[in-house]
Parts: structure tokens; C-alpha cells; sequence
């Protein structure tokens, strides 16, 4: 297999995840549902840090909803025990009441998997989509810019 | 959302999970990295049950890997605890190392997600992809058959 | 370690769960956090289908919980991938708002791990502690009755 | 419930977590399997970062397992999304081959769990416990010692 180069462009955010035992199945290698559970901390870690955001009270509070909608992956090389997954996020499209992220893990510049996740914000109360707030949407498309590549 | 009926062909592997409380997050539905768990399950049932070849031997006997090179799915509609979830698998193709298997979540007759995961067999020794021993090959093939609708 | 035998008594809830690849770890047996996510299922589809309560109305209808407040669990043999783990579910103690569960893992006759477990009913409102309601408390102690080892 | 004060013994190994929305149940608080998985966490920390041992080493290097004999837990007081938990490991005991591990959950001096666990050192080989390494032995009785409150 070609490795692919990953740089992340000035400004992404990114976050390293330490890989466990826990992680880990009987073939020495990340449980592959475990990625999807690192994906979605980063995003969590992403609102609260990057975007201040307090995502915690987005949902508890205001009862809100993100559910991913697709979800699109592809694993490129196996992580194990003891190394360090960088995870950057980056936008690619902003929606009316979606995002679509992409998702990164890389170690020593060598892409291990990448992922396109399109997430919906929903009422908690009716369950049914709604119009990204315009104050998120202003720092979405602030992250965008800072993260494109010249 | 328009719901999207399903009918499992004739002959299908079909198993159903109860969610349960376990699955569910704070908003109440299940927590979509679960899914993938199920999944994982799902496939592990089908080998052994379905097609009558031990998973675990296949694993740690004959050092063999299927990790998932790519996986897409759709989340249609959210499940919540005490629902049971029919979870169906299809094969949609099979390659020389790899296969391609589509995996559908249905409640009475309605999609409520769909995923197409493509899986490779390794050796755990080398860690790179070996061809499909024939006699798997052949248990694939007659699934196809088994499953495919007029 | 000299091995435990255990029967379980006659009338006693046991459902049987398959050790699975996603409950392993690199040194090939279950990760020990996920036997307790067992326990809660047991707990689950005791409450279910030995007691005829809806544990999912109990919880989201009725808006109680069932928050463990103390647990003990001595694990005295390993499980592997591909074999299936009977877990068995005693009574131990019924309380004002607690129960005293005690689950016993075991094959083929022989313990592998034994768990007490101390629940305690709130209310999701308050967060406090609530008495019991008659209804379940007379279940509670039909089925200690049942299970009563002469 | 009266408040267990604790305030960490100076020299104690003590890591945050932040309580994330896939820790959290349709209660809104932690579901309990994830605490025994922080826990887990947090003794693998402990040993690379505090002792300056490679636990992944230990492990697929050197083929040890630490598996849990005991797990004792109290659950005081429930955590949140959005709440940071601080865990504090403490040695309580070292044997031939065995380790008793104090960790206590606790936010703002107050404690919210406490657990008493008993690991065994192993050979992956032949599963049964052998004998602490000298090395291993000297850096747990140092650490012991520093932890140890006047």
C-alpha cells in the first residue's frame, strides 16, 4: 500500500489520541468502533476548545442535537498499542442545518485513516432539523477560512 | 424524511439486537459508534451460524485478520432504548482478498440505517492482505445466490 | 486456583452471552470493563423477561433510576473469544430503595467470576433515593423465594 | 449523602478526565462500565508517565498481562457531561506478584467514587502469576513511600 503525506494546514485543529490497551482487540490493532468514538470527542473538544463553544450546555441546556447523518471512512494503515494518533479536524462544507467534517489521523506525517462525517443539528424537543444558529455558523465559516490552504 | 421500506430477501441472515439502555446517550438514542459494534457482531454471527465457519478459529487459529478497509452508512432514523433492531446482512461483492457487505438496521419494514463496509483478510503475521482461501470463497458465492432477489 | 463449581439454583435467570472478538484485548481474553456492561444487561433482561416489568418505561416513562452504588467483583478465570459465558442472577437483599443483586459468570459449571452488585432506585427528577414501590418489591421477593436453594 | 472530603497526598498521581457525552447514559450521567475503562486508563499512565515504565512494552514486548483479580467500587456521587474528574491512583499494597491500587474519582475536593482494585502480574504464555520484577517492586515501593500522608 502507497503511503499518503499528511500535513495539516496552519490553524486545523488537532488532537492526539493515546492508543490503549483498552483500544486494542486480540489482533493487536485498533477495534475499528473505537475510531468512531475518538471522532466524536474530537469534535466535542473542537466545540468547547477551537470554537468556544460550550458544547456540554449546546445539548444539556439548549437541547440541541447533533446525530450523525453519513459517515464515510477509509482506513489506510492499522494503529496499535502505545502509539500516538494526531487527529485534525477539518470543515468542508457548512449547510443549512448540516456540517460535514473531515477527519484526519495521521502519525509522523503518514495518513492512517480519513473520514467525511455529515452531522444535522435537531431539536431534542421535536426531533426534526434545525437552522444552524447564526452565531455558529459565523464561527464555522471563520474556521473554514483559517484552515484553507493558500 | 421519507421512510425508505425494506423486505430482507428471502434466505438473508437477519439478527436482531435489543438496544438497551447501554446504547443510548443522553439524547436518548443510541450512540452512534455502537452501531459499528453491532456490525462487527453481526458479521461474527453470519460466519458462524450462517456459513458454518468458526470465526474465533479463523482468528486465533489461523492467524488470520479482517480488518475493515472502508465503510460507509447512512443513519435514516435514530433508535431508541427498548426497540429492537433487525439488523440484515447482504454481500455485495466479493473480491480476491476482499468482500463487500452491505448491512441493513430496519424496524417493521423501515430502514432506519444502511451501511456498506468492505473488509480485507490479512494474515496477523504479515499484516498484508492474502487471497480468500476457496472454500470461504465458495460459502460467499453461494450467499450471493441464496440472497439475491429476482 | 483451585476451580469453583457452581449450579445455579433451579428457577434462577441465566441468559448466556457469546464472548466475542470486540470484547477481547491484545492478551486475547474480556476486557474487564465490558463484563460489567454485561451485568447491566442481565440486569436489563431480567427486569424484562423474568419479572414482566418494561425496564425502558420504568426509565424514560416513569423517569427512575437504577444507579449502582457499590459493586465487588472477584474475577477468578479468564474468558476467550469464541466461547459463551453463562451469566446467572441471584438476590441477595431487598432494601427500602436498594436491591442486592449478585451475578455469577460460569461454563460449563465452573465459576469464572462473581459479582455483587448494590443498586439503588432514585428519581430522575430529584436525584435522590425513592422507596421502592410494592408492586416491584413483591416480585423482588417472589423471586428470592423461587431461587432459594433448599 | 454527607460529602466525603479528599484532597490527594502531595506526590500522588492524579489525571483529569473530562466527562464526555459518550460517558453519559439516558440519565445524563456516566454510565459505570466507562468508569472501570478510566480506570484502566489512568494505571496506564501511571506506569509510563509516573514509574517511566512502557506498559505497551510490558506487554507485547514483554508478554505480561495484568489482569484484575479484585474490583471493589463505592459510587458517591454521580458525574455529568461537561464535568472534569479527577482521578488519583494510590498504591495500598504490593505482594509477590500482585499490586493493590487505590484510584479516587473526585471534582472540587469532594469525592465521587473510590475503588480498590487487585491486579496480578502474568505470563501471557502460560497465564499463571509470577513474581514482581525487582525493578518493578522498587519503583512501586518508591512510590509508596512519596504518597504517604504524615
Amino acid at each position: 500500500m502507497n503511503e499518503t503525506k499528511f500535513v495539516p494546514p496552519e490553524g486545523a485543529f488537532t488532537r492526539t489520541v493515546p492508543i490503549r490497551f483498552s483500544h486494542c482487540d486480540p489482533a493487536g490493532i485498533v477495534y475499528f468502533p473505537h475510531y468512531f468514538d475518538m471522532f466524536n470527542g474530537l469534535v466535542e473538544d473542537w466545540y468547547t476548545e477551537q470554537l468556544g463553544v460550550n458544547y456540554a450546555k449546546l445539548i444539556l441546556g439548549d437541547r440541541h442535537g447533533f446525530p450523525y447523518v453519513h459517515i464515510e471512512t477509509d482506513f489506510k494503515l492499522p494503529s496499535r498499542m502505545g502509539e500516538r494518533l494526531d487527529l485534525t479536524l477539518l470543515l468542508a462544507r457548512v449547510g443549512r442545518s448540516s456540517l460535514s467534517v473531515v477527519i484526519v489521523g495521521h502519525v509522523g506525517g503518514v495518513e492512517r485513516l480519513r473520514a467525511r462525517l455529515v452531522t444535522a443539528m435537531t431539536s431534542l424537543e421535536t426531533h426534526s432539523s434545525v437552522e444552524l444558529p447564526q452565531v455558529l455558523r459565523q464561527k464555522f465559516e471563520t474556521y473554514i477560512r483559517r484552515t484553507q490552504q493558500a
